[in-house]
């Protein structure tokens, strides 16, 4: 499966993707689900990726080709507008590859895919979107500050009670590695390493870009220290009384 | 929709299921999904429902009317002669309901309901299963001392964490109290009240019932205490330093 986040907060975007593919147990493999373009002082544009595999690079490969064919760029994720021009971008292209793949009349659940796109073009706020296997998308907002894609339910919780919209990048990479490390725990088929990866507001360049291992100290420290302080702060709770 | 825990602890077993049911957001109302017989000294059956409100209420009934038609005792839930045979009992009666209610080549899936089935009779260990809609079953053990049905992946992080089997029934109801906090804040199809309930080992008769409201001091104080006890556990891990 796959687990991915992204996060409004005051000062910018920030997302975490992690690596597992699998088709069954017994084809595991490791793929990077974060893409990322940008135009020095222009424009980033961030994607995160879930569901089929094909359909994902196939998306990604389309949206990359066409960036790099400078006879074809009226269309790119380079020279659109606005973000909410490169949501409907991507949107056509998983429409358009999902079509191409599915023969019609057939399901195509089979081949279904979900992004996470987010991002700033100069003049305009950033801005988060989810977008749809149909190709449609719902954008973040106030009230829901975050997307997330893949296995969502065991590292929703923490984010719920946790987020607030004026944290820091640390704070909020903090609170993304203990979303991931709950659902790493619970669900084999996602998996480290992890990929953050941090957008200031105004900035129009990709901030801090890291790959998480398994052997990371800080993540570490989380993963242990979450688990303790867990089961401190469970201790502490007044016992039933009936 | 539901959630249903059943933990094995080394005192006994306990159990908890909310109330809930829904056939649409439009469509919600409030049904026990906790059923309990006992023969006391001899035996307590304890059976948790989660799935087809038509397929589970059939299949408490076809047990229940059973235990109560003096001429056809031979095979009832207070005269298995073991929990194994108890829980085949309980998987042919939904095999049983699924067929009467599914024509012939129809996809059974719709009416699917799954269960958690516990207890102790006389001479034996408590023993705790899951009950599959196909009829099959699985017991509980030392590596897997618990059981969830229905929405089950929000409230499972934190029993993997704080569960010990050496646990108290305070502690165990406090830990299933967080559990299904943290469902009910996640998923609205999940509400209270609760029904909580104890059963002590080689006591042979049901121990403390008890429905918890939404205004019961004692779930209010957890609900508060575990989000601020868990926001302020957050804060003092390590901030991401890059």
């Amino acid at each position: 499966m796959t687990y991915c986040v992204g996060l409004k907060i005051d000062r910018g975007l920030v997302f975490m993707s992690d690596t597992r593919t699998n088709a069954g147990v017994d084809s595991i493999a490791k793929y990077g689900k974060m893409f990322a373009w940008e135009k020095p002082g222009e424009r980033v544009i961030v994607l995160l990726t879930a569901g089929n595999l094909a359909t994902t690079q196939a998306v990604v490969s389309m949206l990359d080709e066409r960036t790099k064919a400078p006879g074809e760029r009226t269309h790119t994720l380079l020279d659109t507008p606005s973000m909410f021009q490169t949501a409907r971008l991507v949107g056509d292209t998983v429409k358009e590859v999902i079509a191409n793949t599915a023969p019609v009349g057939q399901n195509a659940d089979a081949f279904g895919a979900t992004f996470i796109l987010g991002g700033q073009i100069k003049g305009t706020e950033p801005r988060l979107f989810l977008i749809y296997p149909e190709g449609n998308f719902v954008e973040a907002n106030n009230d829901t500050p975050f997307f997330q894609i893949g296995e969502v339910k065991y590292g929703k919780p923490i984010i719920i009670r946790a987020y607030e919209a004026g944290m820091s990048f640390e704070e909020a990479a903090k609170l993304l590695m203990v979303s991931f490390d709950s659902t790493q725990k619970s669900n084999i088929s996602v998996g480290l390493p992890l990929d953050l990866m941090f957008y200031a507001r105004d900035s129009y360049k990709i901030g801090l870009r890291k790959r998480i291992d398994s052997d990371d100290a800080y993540y570490r420290a989380i993963s242990q220290g979450w688990s303790d302080a867990l089961k401190d702060a469970f201790k502490r709770l007044p016992d039933f009384t009936g």
